[in-house]
């Protein structure tokens, strides 16, 4: 008989093939397991799959007294308590740097689009506002890459990737994180210098209690008029209504995010203004990703279930 | 007294204000000179500025018998008719290169656009599909970037530019042009090798009699239903009315174009389609290129005007 995996949070039934071929999957489909499955089932239940972003409390591991591990399908980690889980002998796992080279794409993506103002330019074409030679301030030029300062916060797998992107665009890049990497860009010991150096700044840090609202009115006030900001890591990282009112007075010149603080909410004052990207978290979303992190899953789930330890363990859990 | 020219395309004021300061600008703002100028007038100019893409025929060299010099603002003179201007003894001048980073910058934000369905996506954020949890084809995971491989077709300035900043995705790339280049790219001896290998084909050619209609419907059938195109070089490459058929049929799966056949006309064929990005020809139109371009422009003019070479000038022509 396959193991048992509940499913915790609600995932794209194409992303669960792979799993089901492998172990019997219990979807609890984003609702509480104790709504969908009776307390014996819950007690037979071993093993977790949940999405990293999804809150899973002391109260939730409580309800599968026997729960030995939970898995994140990704990098992020965030909605775990890595203490009670600790507490109670729960290994976490995830799929470290599986879909880095995604987000990266992504995060540059966003960074291309809000600074060429791709969204408005590609609407002059299809208006007919072009052809009708209609004067627009989206017709002057912008400044463009090349020269530009690029701000890298955080230097994760993902935030190397994205350095590494952007470098190639002939930008200078600066980074700060909580320690200097041997790397060639240069290294700002505070967030506020950085965002006081650059002019676009790319949030690629680990959510967590020490992080959140991290970029607030002040960082923005110091990225200033012509500076953007990318965001691709967390909502959380970001004050969402500090962000939207210095989109809408002009304290910044635009925004590019993949990540929001309700997701999958988007305020109303942030997809009614034309100086944003928004792309609804799919940064990691490429089949390359998926295969990679699926491939981690099942190693974290088949050693597990072999009684070995994961061999993607999240450090410090 | 300022040395006189004579504009010969229709430009932006703001972009003619450094010419101003220098030269006695006569403006024939896109029209043929003889409707704007006397006989008289016309004898006295000896140094034209231009967009490279404009028609300018023998015909209306000969408007002005005493014209030494064409100089084009931006790194194409495809709209001159180089033969014409070598018989008449005018040298013909551009820009290099000055616009050579912002438009490789433009070929790649295409690239990810149309490959990671960017509109699409930004979309289904802003009108609430997302916080709704619509079921869209949109959510799926496409093909990332990651081992993609992608196909530069033309290794000039801007060609070369395309595929240091496409490397920088991790992907694999591949190119065509004349001859092979000491680069670390592999070298395909036809535009249909490189086509049938590639999943992306970035066009950056030159435009020209031998590169008119070069990408056609055979090139883009090799290219394949999960192929994209791109093209940054002039609308004059690809077959447009093939290009917009396999758009509409599926051949291909996408297409990202700051050029069209004929400006500033986009087809409504196109412009009414999901799966393209459109960039109204604003590849090379950044404030630093803008800036390397005038540099470009003032020099070969305050040259000729004193007797000596153009520094820019166009070779073979």
């Amino acid at each position: 008989m396959p193991d048992k995996v509940l499913v915790y949070s609600r995932f794209p039934k194409a992303q669960m093939v792979r799993f089901g071929e492998r172990f019997e999957l219990m979807d609890a489909a984003g609702k509480r397991p104790n709504e969908v499955f009776s307390a014996e089932q819950l007690s037979g239940i071993r093993a977790v799959l949940t999405a990293g972003g999804t809150p899973f409390s002391a109260e939730t591991m409580d309800l599968m007294p026997n729960l030995g591990t939970i898995v994140c399908y990704g990098t992020g980690y965030d909605g775990v308590d890595l203490a009670a889980a600790a507490k109670r002998g729960i290994a976490v796992g995830h799929s470290p740097g599986a879909n880095a080279a995604s987000v990266a794409d992504i995060a540059v993506t966003l960074m291309l689009a809000t600074t060429r103002r791709l969204l408005a330019i590609d609407s002059y074409v299809r208006d007919g506002s072009w052809a009708g030679a209609k004067p627009s301030p989206m017709m002057r030029p912008q400044a463009g890459m090349l020269g530009r300062k690029v701000g890298v916060y955080g230097m994760g797998e993902i935030g190397r990737k994205i350095a590494a992107r952007v470098a190639a665009f002939e930008t200078d890049v600066g980074y700060f994180s909580r320690s200097k990497h041997d790397m060639p860009y240069q290294y700002f010991p505070t967030l506020e210098a950085l965002a006081e150096w650059c002019s676009v700044l790319m949030v690629a840090v680990r959510a967590g209690a020490d992080t959140t609202h991290a970029v607030d009115a002040g960082i923005l006030k110091k990225l200033g008029k012509d500076g953007f900001v990318v965001n691709i890591a967390r909502g959380s990282v970001i004050d969402e209504p500090a962000l939207v009112a210095a989109l809408t007075d002009g304290t910044i010149a635009g925004a590019g995010l993949d990540v929001f603080a309700r997701e999958p909410h988007a305020p109303d004052a942030l997809t009614a203004l034309p100086n944003v990207v928004l792309s609804p978290h799919l940064g990691g979303h490429t089949l390359e990703s998926h295969v990679a992190m699926q491939d981690c899953v099942i190693a974290n789930f088949e050693a597990y279930f072999a009684g070995k330890p994961l061999p993607y363990e999240v450090r410090g859990g």
